[in-house]
């Protein structure tokens, strides 16, 4: 099958294409991976030329028979690419003409490469943000069932990477949830805006041909048609956003992954990976290193990457279509395969974390865990905040000048910074009582953290 | 007023800071632009605090005239803010304290910076959003009503910057309407994301005095109140967000000063804009350069730096606050002017926008206006869509090699070609008759695009 | 040949890889490309351990044998790589030791993939750099032959898009020569910096085995030695300045794009690109698209984006070697390849590029080309330039005005504007006289044209 | 002095610039800074004006009396900016001619703004890069004299943040200074492409005037004289290298932020920052946080936008120059001031590091800190590599899994996992003697490290 490699428009065309050229503008390479969105969009536009008369029902059976063929071709990969095979849709038609004769031809029928390709990437990207988003699912419910797991581990809450007051794991845990969630409504703001037409737009102008676009967005599932034809082809605001949330959710993981990361050093030493995530050095014997969240951090940058080189191929460029917007495919479909495969190994990540909850409790425990409650208990007994936050801190130096912890503290100590501290006990002052007085709604209060895992847990069971 | 350079935290440190430290680390000079929302943000939490019986009746009133006191300085632009100032938020506390004494202490109860600072932004960033989006309906609504001026003006649509098909201006003004419709919506999103109260987060693990979340969240018009404490204060995803829906804002606005700019060149010649609107050269004495449009075509360049720095600082940053994020402010307000003023410069250029018609009119007319139409018709005659394709690329390429146009070639010339091309007649083969030929839904066709615009026209009257 | 799939690093392992996880972590599919230069080095590594004893010349030179026979295996694409492979290295050494027995287990003493893998990829861009350099001088050869076929065809020479005083077309084309001299010149800064050898610092602390690094740079023709074992595996710098240098060179090709696209135009006309080089479309059959040029101008992203991918990957990474680092080859790999690709094909261009000299010169000839030079005949006679400037520009006004060319004014007319222009000739006010009057170094002035294209022209012969 | 707000090239216009677009174009807010630069350039113009008798000395001495005037009145900050003042080229331009009247108009004889403000970012750029390079210098001297302190300071050498081999603070403080010799080295490659005269290129195309370039080259001490005067107006590739150099050095200072950042945590313990470089919490009275360093990592962010900035600008600009040039200036300041402030505090963080040698020690003598010796004696014992690794691996499984140091085996216990290691005595299975045993060039071999040390103490001495 196919043999010919003549081009689809060398009618104008005096001199054939040069090979050099060819190679450098084909896609093949590229959009192969949208060879069975471009058939699902020929199969729902055949249907409808025949619903309109513009083809005979025979001709239409015989192109969808043709497509079906092609299909199961690609599928076995069987189908014989050319190299001056120009793209999947040249491709695609070429196979089919091949097959069911030149009544192949009449598929191009009132459509053109620019409405057909930006279809097929429609089509390819709504079911990339149905996968990541499972994928994202997937992960909220790794770390729910981890925090669930974890509802009592003490840990110490950072800031500036300093131990500042005490959290549980799963409270922990369950912000890198909330980020995820913001992900998950972000993608699904951004399939809506995906989710619409561009098939009957032609080259730019629209058709004098009686197409019905409605009809179309029906078969192939899209909430609507896009309403200005030059538009249509023009636009790839719809990939762009698509990598602006791919790039958000990247800064999630990769803030997880930093965070395994440490966990995983000797010296935080709060969690060990399993062997199975791991892997060694090639000359030092020891090693186990946590390569799997090391390279989800990395792969950040390539995403970052992806949406910069779309920006860029968008600045300035006038309308319409442009051949510049072929270049939307690699960063998309890179940044689609490599956030699943991120989000996939992150699960595995969470999954198999064995977290040394001693160490965890013990590094909560040190570092004057109760500051902040003592400043409470002075502002309850009406000393302003500020000044409070004054006496504390002084309590605070004279510790550290003395290498004392807060509960080594004698009362009279404790009173002698002021009189409202006098009664403080020194099981006041550790982690799980400063955890414990918590109550305020999101806060690190055992409750709290309850509800939050809770609600989590029922959203995975739907 | 305000004279006193001790650290509000002190306290626990031996040493004062070191004043290159303090110039360095000092955001004022940036976020004094955050004056207002920080005491937007005091006014609700103080409240809270009184109807919480955390602060009495008259400690509430007292900070809230005083915080009134300092707001009415800023805006006279007569508030000392000292070197030693931290940020804007300590600039304001101190000057608080300043005004009525230690109790204006105790408005930090139950706050941190932290929280106080993301709740500025949020509130920064939701009035940015609100103004952006009357920026984007302004120059939708210039576009709108310079289409309805130019229904029936025909200029060439372009593909690959060559001429394609015959369009209306109305038609492609109306296609930059769609995406800046899409930046609407996708600001819309980004609002609801941003609408979140994180206040009550308190350093990172909430607090343990019974504050009401709820109430500041209502008493500022959030919509919601953050789930999770660590979450609310390591969170900036609303400022990546907003600075990625600004930079496609700005890609849209780059591709109208793009063709703003051709069309202004002699070249073009489709277009001038009006001597207010440009600037002249300092040696050419002849020049009329249009900087506005190319302006707006460069600051897209700034946008997107913008996001990408704002992005690069989120990657990898371990939870919770870190110092790190006080470095998204200037994207954030850099982001927020440029767009704003990039808008409106544009409605300016839309408006001022003189159309040389009949050059547009002839460019349209050049260059086989209706070659596709040919195509229809063999199409409409049975000739499968590849076949007569070829057949009227074969025709384009011998008018090209005679110096023709298409309608210079007389019946039989063309029934040469193709026997059903036999009746088609010169004034079938205009511009003019292309355009009218059109019907599909979204095209070219006069009656679709006068829909279009009299949906934005009534959309612009609401 | 290659069967076993035990990780080099098992020993220490109670669990084997998760597949999953494995097929996450392998870079084979992409470090593939580095075979020959794993192998290079490898060589000369194999050839110093025989040199200082370290092995025996026996197994050296069975070593050397497999090495050469992997090579041959690879080169002929029958090298069997396995799923477990990590990356080239593992497989090549795996391959190795598949051959010639355990002895090729010998080959990685004093030495470790972080070192390792550094070399690689210096030898990789070493080639990949002097390629591009050979693609620059290629192109810059087609500039400057272009230029001299072009020396005395006149254009406008454009600043904001709008026609600032005639240049010739050698001159405007030899802009572009200068700033490819540029990047010619800084890829040979990078090359400086690559050629720097990192093998010897084993894992990151160097060795206590006695290897001999000066005799390993010499074998592989490296400059010097990396003279911090921390360092040289830690560092990516050479990646970053390569993608950096990229990242310029393509913003020249971008121009050069952009103009070859607006000169294409129909409204330009100012240039052809042969049919060979150009694309047509499945539904519009008179057209014919520049289709290269416009993929060079978007391939300007990809590269972008490969910049900013590598930046992020290094952003905050602690010292010496994290798995972080392996991100690092995709992006060298396309810049490299894209780049040349595109260098390519814009010699292609250049080369086909068929010119309207007639079009030029009348677009050179509108548009008042003279104004500057009767701003100094007004210096000339004492004007001061600010005036001079003023006094010619209300001249342009009142031509504008009148719809006349300078041209078209009598010399009364000329004089009412200021006694010392009454004495300009008509054909003083023409681009060719513009051009001829010019006489500063670098300026239009054939005489100073001529002299570059000379030297461009010298310098590609040798 | 000055009053008058009527443009330097309003003859050809009929109406006044739009007040809105000429705050929108307006760039004094920011070229403010190049102030100098500009006169710097225009004293340097107007002598060689006089040197070629364009200006009579008269003229000249007036002109340069003039300027000395206007400078004082810059630095003074008492010169009367104006709001329709478009730039600081016309601000100072207007200013001279209010001073010294109509002769001030002849100081923009030969000349145009567009080669006038690329001089100036040129002069400003070349003295940046002085100031970094000295900051470079600065930071690499503090380094090494840490390291000098150092040498004998034992610490764990990390790779995928897990202890894999000792090494010397001092060695790795010394890797620090080898990455900043790179940048060094590349900024000074970046020094040599900014310092080339642009200036004498006029509007484009050069002057008919008599001008001598070279002269005016020597007089601002360029190296060399732009070739080509199209591109002399059209290039800022000089902005995109130093922002490439700046953005990669900042990389350098992001690495050494996040290990202070690191070390600085409760559970490196490492380091301490004194207390004038940190600061304290506006709610926690116990917390000292890092935020110099922290800063310091976020900035990057920042120059990274800025180089993406520059870069988006210049994609597909046609030549020469366009308005859209003007956004180059806010990257180029912003990096070179970020770039200088982050070194400098960068050196106070470095020289106030307090070390905790004995943290550091234990931490280096975990872990198996020579079980790469181990391996080493295995080879040395003709075990191949690859088997000698494989046995030292299990002997670590084996320690690990009961709980054991490789120093608590016995003689017998080593020799079961083989005879070579039989031998072995404690003491050489300590961090000391795996870094004694080192003797590579470049390795952590105390020996090399002191001559690294020495050379680094020696350069700064120049």
């Amino acid at each position: 099958m196919k043999a010919k490699n003549t081009k689809a428009w060398a009618g104008r065309f005096a001199t054939a294409a040069d090979p050099r050229m060819e190679a450098f503008t084909s896609s093949l390479a590229v959009d192969r991976r949208l060879a069975q969105y471009d058939i699902q969009g020929s199969v729902a536009h055949c249907r409808m030329l025949v619903k309109q008369k513009i083809l005979t029902r025979a001709e239409g059976e015989k192109i969808l028979k043709g497509l079906k063929n092609v299909q199961r071709e690609l599928a076995r990969g069987r189908f014989p690419f050319l190299a001056s095979d120009e793209d999947i849709h040249m491709a695609v038609e070429a196979g089919l003409i091949e097959t069911i004769g030149p009544v192949g031809g009449k598929l191009h029928t009132a459509r053109s490469r620019n409405d057909q390709v930006a279809t097929a990437l429609r089509l390819y990207l709504r079911e990339a943000v149905d996968e990541i988003v499972r994928g994202i699912e997937a992960l909220q419910f790794s770390l729910a069932k981890k925090a669930k797991a974890h509802m009592g581990t003490v840990m110490p809450g950072y800031t500036h990477l300093q131990r500042a007051q005490p959290v549980s794991l799963a409270h922990h845990l369950m912000a890198h949830w909330e980020a995820l969630e913001r992900d998950r409504a972000r993608f699904g703001d951004c399939r809506g805006r995906i989710n619409v037409l561009p098939l009957g737009a032609a080259a730019l102008a629209g058709t004098s041909l009686p197409i019905d676009r409605k009809f179309v967005a029906r078969e192939l599932g899209f909430r609507s048609v896009a309403s200005n034809s030059i538009d249509a082809v023009a636009d790839r605001d719809f990939v762009v956003e698509f990598l602006s949330c791919a790039a958000l959710a990247m800064t999630h993981l990769s803030r997880i992954a930093e965070e395994l990361i440490l966990w995983c050093s000797a010296e935080f030493g709060f969690a060990r990976l399993p062997d199975a995530l791991c892997t060694g050095s090639s000359l030092m014997p020891h090693k186990k290193n946590p390569d799997a969240p090391e390279l989800v951090r990395a792969k950040t940058g390539r995403i970052f990457g992806d949406l910069v080189a779309m920006l860029t191929v968008l600045k300035a460029l006038p309308l319409s279509y442009n051949r510049d917007l072929q270049e939307d495919k690699e960063p998309a479909f890179d940044a689609a395969e490599t956030l699943n495969a991120c989000l996939a190994v992150t699960v595995l990540c969470i999954e198999g974390l064995e977290v040394d909850e001693v160490r965890m409790a013990e590094a909560a425990g040190a570092d004057f865990p109760a500051a902040v409650e003592l400043v409470d208990r002075l502002v309850e007994s009406g000393v302003p905040m500020r000044e409070a936050h004054g006496i504390v801190g002084r309590l605070v130096r004279s510790c550290l000048e003395a290498g004392l912890g807060m509960a080594d503290l004698s009362s009279e100590e404790l009173a002698r910074h002021h009189p409202a501290l006098a009664g403080v006990r020194p099981e006041e002052l550790t982690a799980e009582a400063s955890l414990a007085a918590k109550r305020s709604a999101g806060s690190a209060a055992p409750s709290e953290v309850a509800r939050q895992v809770r609600r989590a847990l029922r959203r995975a069971k739907r």
